[in-house]
């Protein structure tokens, strides 16, 4: 029993990058553990792709779903991606007969978590998800074990460093949306198809998974509020930094008592807020917790190494022999909340408008007429005779605000209707 | 086997929050750990204290040592603190009943860490020590745990939170360090004797254990060049501030790979740094792993509420039965390596003089005949016909700064002795 036998489905960069870690590593891994941690098959569409590590000792099988349903493992390491299909199968089979998982896929544990949990305890096994979350981040393992004796009532992260990259470029270039998102495309940084990046949805994922670790709930990401970055501009950039706030894609996920709210958008922080600080690539999540107070852990939120870091680390866990329920307590315990209406969202908010030269007094006038607090404004010459006007709003329920962005947009003088983000306080 | 028996030596701040958080959480730490997590005996020299939280039910004993003996329980709580007399006392009474500890006490592991981990792994026991490292954060189990995977080759941290908020304070208010001690010692954020916190002895004993975990190498709390922030004044912050810096009571610990290097003292580190925007109170820990790369965590080092959550964690651990080695592998695995000199340390220097107004350049040329090279100088006037001179020093080895010094505090025209911080670049 003083061996551990991986096997690892997908050898994309991350699944490459684990099998290295596990040969590079293997006395540093068996003096922290214990037991011998050796891969013994394999898998992947593409068998004839050098990935530049001599792999001929394990058994190679074309197809994961036969690896995952005959080969003689331990763990199944899922790096194939996808929220069903292959994935899922190979995951569901492993699971079946009493393998543990560590998986790096997050679309597919947002719609199936709560199943595959429940199907991880049936066996006693674990499936492990630390890379799912934040690539390098221990922010599972941090919340199941370090944070274990707090009431957790709020969740906030950075989850997504293809989004933040850009918005980090935009601001210190100033340079449009488009343009860096171009640039990130070619320089690799960004999916040909940025969908699943910049739209909000990838960093949704990970957020439904904490929300759950957090709050004891079922996994709920078809409640996720979610929005994406495409439409922030220069302007909007250049106007958050000189009022004193940054321009972060943020998951927020809120215990309120009787229901919770997780949103996904872009949002307004601070610049003395921690996570304002968290720039480029990186990722980030808070945690308050009613012992703890506030903690933020910072960290590589993608890429082959940090990924396959926390792949490992989830390895070591099994290797250990410390198999703990997925979400922190017995699947059969979790519990559905009621969810928070967006339209109930209490909170301050920026907003944007164009308008022709001469007319921002008359939407001041129509948002006091509104009974809508403005706390600010700031102003910016556009293009032919008109001005970006942007306002930062006070305490207001998001239904109001959604109401007086139609009548602002009918207004006379109003060019382009707004664009409003929440501005995120702790 | 349903119930987890602890008893607690000491209810000064933290026993008492321990206590507490188990009080109102246990239905949580239940659901969460499968176990009945019972508070059963306590011990403190003052009995008759008002806690503000009823402990009738538990059996109270006056000496600690008697408790450690004779109580049953399965999980020992020490925080009376003090690097041996009765806190180790208690700790080895309940290491070798086979009992598990769970410690806030970084002295005496900076001491007798390796005794008390050898002690604990005969009896196949956990010594649990998260609460004495940063608080809140829960950094020993992403050692542990979350970067297992990772050969490391730098730790850096910011380790007690008096220092830094006296640091932050000082900067922001732009007043000396005798006068923000005063204040923190009204506030209670200072002890009486403050010691331990400014001339980073507290950091130190923490910056010792990391070390250990981070390299698998014995305490050596003894290595350790230490220094305070006493002599840090306002001169010195405006200077770093408006250079780019931050100034920060900082712990360095690097593998040089024939060589292990501690240092704990004041650092200059650039403004950008994730380190330099963790304020006040804050702790904040970074680790260079070769696979996951820089993560930061980041949360309140000190207090009742925070160090309990840290100690409540570890009692969780203990519940699951994730019992694992104190320093990550077996205590006998733990290597001696050597210390790399301190004259040896290479890097880059801020320096500040008081010279009579005009010696500048003689500063310069001196300098310069010792073939230093000054990167950048900044002047501000100072009393009586002297000016205030700050230079930044290019990559030097320290032995050479600590000469040079000697040669300028006898250089006609410099009125105070040279003071010297280390810029510390990642």
């Amino acid at each position: 029993m003083n061996q551990l036998k991986v096997a690892i489905a997908g050898l994309g960069v991350v699944g490459t990058g684990v099998f290295k870690e596990l040969v590079e590593h293997a006395d540093l891994l068996k003096a922290r553990t214990g037991k011998a941690i050796e891969v013994v098959a394999l898998s992947d569409r593409e068998a004839d792709k050098d990935r530049g590590v001599d792999m001929s000792a394990c058994a190679w099988y074309d197809d994961a779903r036969v690896m995952a349903e005959q080969a003689d493992y331990d763990v199944l390491v899922e790096t194939i991606g996808g929220s069903s299909g292959v994935a899922l199968d190979c995951v569901k089979k492993a699971l079946s007969k009493a393998c543990h998982v560590v998986t790096a896929n997050k679309a597919m544990l947002a719609h199936h978590g709560h199943e595959l949990a429940t199907l991880a305890e049936k066996n006693n096994v674990c499936l492990g998800y630390e890379p799912a979350v934040a690539g390098g981040i221990p922010i599972i393992k941090a919340m199941t074990d370090g944070f274990t004796g707090n009431k957790i009532n709020l969740v906030r992260g950075i989850l997504n460093g293809t989004s933040n990259y850009i918005l980090t470029t935009m601001r210190e270039e100033g340079r449009p949306f488009a343009d860096v998102l171009a640039d990130a495309q070619r320089l690799g940084y960004a999916e040909a198809d940025p969908t699943f990046d910049v739209e909000g949805v990838d960093a949704a994922h990970k957020l439904a998974l904490l929300t759950s670790l957090a709050f004891g709930t079922k996994v709920n990401f078809d409640a996720i509020e979610m929005e994406g970055i495409s439409h922030i501009s220069v302007i909007d950039q250049q106007a958050a930094t000189e009022l004193g706030y940054s321009i972060k894609l943020l998951g927020v996920a809120r215990h309120l008592g009787e229901s919770i709210s997780q949103s996904m958008g872009p949002a307004l922080i601070a610049q003395s807020d921690m996570l304002s600080t968290v720039e480029g690539v990186f990722n980030a999540v808070h945690i308050l917790g009613d012992y703890v107070g506030d903690s933020v852990l910072v960290g590589r939120g993608a890429g082959e190494k940090p990924t396959a870091s926390a792949v490992v680390g989830d390895i070591c866990d099994i290797a250990k022999g410390q198999i703990k329920p997925m979400f922190g307590i017995p699947a059969k315990d979790l519990i559905e909340m009621p969810v928070h209406p967006v339209a109930n969202h209490q909170g301050e908010y920026y907003m944007r408008l164009r308008v022709v030269d001469g007319a921002v007094a008359k939407v001041t006038e129509h948002l006091e007429q509104q009974d809508i607090t403005v706390n600010t404004t700031w102003h910016h010459p556009a293009e032919k005779g008109t001005t970006w006007f942007v306002v930062l709003i006070g305490d207001t329920v998001q239904g109001q605000i959604n109401d007086v962005c139609l009548t602002l947009s009918a207004l006379n003088g109003v060019v382009d209707n707004p664009y409003v983000m929440r501005i995120e306080k702790v």
